[in-house]
């Protein structure tokens, strides 16, 4: 679907169709053209009336792409990953939003689910600002609320660490090694997301194009010092991912040292006892034991006690329980 | 075997032999010259038809080279690495193309088995678009194919890396380990063979060669995308695979613990049976416990089911059974 | 609250309020205008009498902030983060100041906690030579305090690690691991606080920015060196929790192996004496040890001390006992 | 011993001493000096004869030194690393190469145990081109092969790598360990080795030098690609040996798991059984069992059968055996 | 205290005052000035004859610092940290050197226990050629002694590590663990101590100064390949150290490995010859084996004689024993 807009004496309005007479860059005239979906022969907006470098239309065309933000005669072309909503799968799930940034023209193409110009839709005509300040004013507002949808989804990440690092250290079951294991792939994407953005976004903060005014590439080193953030908070993650898998191993282990106390202790005073009956119990005399069948009971009452309080006296000091 | 297509006044037809006018790079012609698995005479195209430096066609002649590119005297010569068909071994096996790009002429020598130049063969004379768009096009198409075919083989090592995932966290056999280093190697195999690669392209993207015009940059710019992303694939499936080891060491000290447990649990409960069994079999009489023999009996169960009661309701809340 | 601070002809005093004139740069004037927790129409001061830059205003207002040195035309913008009082928390606690540093004034925008800035408070009417080197000394000044009150809180994270060792060493308990994670944490934290501002020292020392003299960039260098010194105090302190970490997992490993050598010894100690009393407690003639009911018994006896000796013997040679 | 070897008109010769008028280099003569072990007197033909530096006459002398290379006035001097023979070391043994590449000369020094120089030796005087190319192609052979000596010593360290992989994963025993750290310190010094040689040749190959011809320079990229592939060679056994102490600890683990399940098996089956003959070794009457002595066996058998038969369907149905 | 040596027309001689006519670079006159651990008054020496920049001179006066160096207008200033010489502490223990090369002066200051200036003190009478190079030679000499002295400590440190790998190997008590955790500290140390200064030696060796000649800068280049041969050495400790801890960790896991072994073959053995002494301790009468109860005897030994050596049959087998 295409949506046209047009900022005209301050106004914006939407329109149908591109009168060429207003991309002449001296027609004092904001253009903003938004191919959600599009079709194949709305696709051809962008070669016929635009005359867009067919390189940069195959690009628009194509799915997958990594960030990237190239100057072509006469605009700029990027392609910036939007967050998706869902986030029940292993890893982010990401849309490409493709920009073409002309002199008095924006041009974005994407599969229709981007939040951020969804918002922008809602707010273009209400508030004629928002067009008022430019292609670039109007490109780097997107690519702020793209950039901004990140940020609950790395909250929520963050969350599910915290739980894992509970868990890790108060029942370390397999399923937290899971668990464990996505976290680490979702991380590593995110890491994989952000970066590629912020080095596009480090490109228009530092000027690397003419068409950036010292401005704009102002309100571009926010957006990449947000993403610098993130990916320090990625980094951070990964470092404490590493740090959960530690303490579960540990933990593990220290889960099985008081399982060994317990058998260690059990088989440790029992044992005795043991041998203890076993040899009252020999076909045999006993004669460092004098006395009546009665007297022999209390004889073995009492080694079996001196034998426990022993153990138990042992035990305590070595601090085993 | 040589094969050679020209492609004039927008036709492309196969020749037998080379007339060294087409050479001449105001002569309108493009050539594309194969050397398949070449003899020794046939490689003397190299040398006397072409003229190029010797040190080129020595690097044409080995067998073993690490991907580069290097501009010589009207002419640019590179060495790429297509990835072979096979992976059964422990390592991915690659074979050399060698590429010399000059101004109307592409020279390809390989071993006769890359299915990148295959592919072109079957197609290089029914589409003449093909060779109209000149050898660095030719050149763009190939090494673009070569870089697609890595595609399936990233894919089935990161099916494998699931498969051990799942076989780490599920049967820890040690078969599991030798699959696993089996794997990190394979994994490191393809970091070494792409990022040389990659910087290739790298070069070729930013028109390091007077040769390469923008629009070619940009197309080899792609191919630089797709590289870094395998790159970057590489990198997260090292990743993986340390979190895979992590998770089986974690795995098998979890299953020691079960095992202990079971020991622990099943010790603690009859050692404490047997002693009571044993002091009943003591050739002693019992004054704490009077009664007939059957008394002593229902003492001795009485005791008994206590013992067990106790233990279980001991291991429950400890959470071991 | 705003104060202001002005120094003429070698004397500091405290105005209430601004007179344009004075930021006329040859107005041989300095002034220092610090903006403690501003209300909006307190903040009016930044754009209303100094003009600032609606972007660098719009930051200066803004809580969270990454920090950088930008220079505009006129003065250089700065956030630098200074660290918080307390240290219960998981991680550092810092808090942003902004520096506005021009020809003949430096304004700051805070929070009103910062120490740094409250030292200023009480010295800057004292001592006039404090404000009488001028704004980029004064700046220096502040950054320079906010630098030194992060080394007690390094000290303290460093004397947490020196308790974190022992505790590993001396009594691994689940808890010292939460602790150890913490710390990490903590580390993590100070590292990503301190490497920008480092890097905005550096940018500093290194005169990127015309502003600076030589003078003031060895003193910034100064500053600078601090920061890498804390840099590496934060690696080593990285380092030495994953040495922590490791010590803890071996010394738990260690403990497992006490506690099954107890067990190995007992049980192989009195499991051979328990089958000795089994087995004259059969009911079955034993002709290799003839003799009466109290010769069977020194039978016993000489068997079982046999056992015990050799079997302490064999431990003893092992070095398990 | 000092060895000349002069070339002129194409013929190569031996000569017992130089003639000064060979070191102008419009003399169109090319000398190699040799000097393997040299004495103190051999020496002074580098400072008398060559007029060398005293500097990097010192170096030539001196025994240890970092491979570099260094433009004097009128010569270059570089130092290079042979790989010794032996191997039964623990780290790699290497001897220092040193040499002077004049115009039309090339001066050697070294310890009189490098292989390549001897292997030279042999040919010089057989093969007149050999010298014929210039001092630089004959540094160039020189060093070709030094780097050639290094392949068999790598390959000797992988195949140790695989036999320790066996190792740790058939039979882990300490000695094993032992192995593993001695070949982590054997492919520590190999990258220690290689690395700084591959930056010369890197220099060479930039040709930074501008005594180095392009088509020099492209054969020097040659001996820069074999290091290179060395360098990756040394950082996959790096990897590797990581990956062999995982696996070694591992099997360590699973081992442990395997003796444990065999005592908690027996552990299990017996003490019930051990119980079951201790209460009918009670002096108590059996209510629960009645029949005669022999009844009483087969109930015994019975009950001691059921427990074996329940054992086993649990532990099969774990797995465990 | 202040001790002053000048160098005139070949001769060194000591003595009590500087005469401000030679430090005018005309002067033909070379002065070292040492103060060694100088009074306040002593300082003003700094300010008042050589009248350098005040900001050199509080650093020199102040005790930690970064090793740096700065060229100042008319001198260069340069701090630098000798190694101390006691080591039993669990860092390396630094020393402060600065100083001040001029033309025809050095000025340097420390602690008075830098031993590399006291073996300076010592020759500087005695050989006139010391003082006769200049003062950047002389500076070159002390950091080349200061540099020398680093190698013993190295060594210790290797020895240590070579006495710890064995420690881990033979017997891994808690005491080692700690040993390894103090020195991968002094590791670290060694790194932080040595950096900083192969930095500043890698600025004098490329020549960022102009007063360094070409001579003076390759004497430069030695030292600094020594510090990076360093930096080499405490990388591979890094390393050694990681493995130390590994070989450590699998020992103990070994060791377990046996104590288990020991345990599970003593209670597989014992376990079932107990229940065959209970079975005929048994108040039953067992028709399976008839015959007298000397006949029951023999029973009894055959079975307990045929469950032994099955047993250990089994264990040798699976190659416990």
């Amino acid at each position: 679907m295409v949506t046209i807009y047009i900022n005209r004496t301050g106004q914006t309005e939407q329109v149908k169709s591109i009168d060429r007479v207003w991309l002449n860059s001296a027609s004092n005239t904001f253009l903003w053209v938004d191919l959600a979906a599009p079709s194949i022969p709305e696709l051809l907006i962008l070669s016929d009336t635009f005359s867009f470098h067919p390189l940069s239309v195959e690009d628009a065309r194509a799915e997958l792409h990594y960030p990237k933000i190239e100057a072509y005669d006469g605009y700029l072309y990027a392609i910036l990953h939007g967050i998706a909503f869902q986030s029940e799968e292993t890893e982010f799930a990401t849309q490409d939003v493709d920009f073409f940034v002309g002199p008095n023209y924006l041009v974005t193409v994407h599969n229709g689910h981007s939040r951020s110009i969804a918002e922008l839709h809602e707010n273009a005509l209400r508030n004629p600002k928002i067009m008022g300040e430019g292609p670039v004013a109007l490109f780097h507002r997107i690519v702020d609320a793209m950039v901004d949808h990140y940020a609950p989804e790395v909250q929520k990440l963050e969350d599910r660490l915290d739980e894992l690092e509970s868990a890790a250290l108060d029942s370390p079951t397999p399923e937290v090694i899971r668990a464990i294991l996505n976290e680490k792939r979702r991380v590593g994407g995110l890491r994989r997301i952000i970066i590629p953005q912020r080095d596009v976004m480090s490109r228009l903060a530092r000027r690397d194009f003419v068409d950036i005014s010292t401005d704009m590439s102002f309100r571009f080193r926010d957006v990449y010092d947000h993403l610098q953030r993130l990916v320090d908070d990625a980094t951070m993650f990964q470092d404490r991912i590493t740090g959960i898998l530690d303490a579960y191993l540990t933990n593990v282990s220290n889960r099985l040292n008081e399982v060994m106390k317990v058998l260690t202790v059990v088989a440790t005073i029992f044992m005795p006892l043991t041998l203890v009956s076993g040899i009252w119990g020999m076909n045999v005399h006993l004669p460092l034991f004098p006395g009546s069948d009665v007297a022999q009971f209390w004889w073995v009452m009492g080694i079996i006690v001196a034998i426990v309080v022993a153990m138990l006296a042992y035990f305590r000091r070595r601090r085993w329980i």
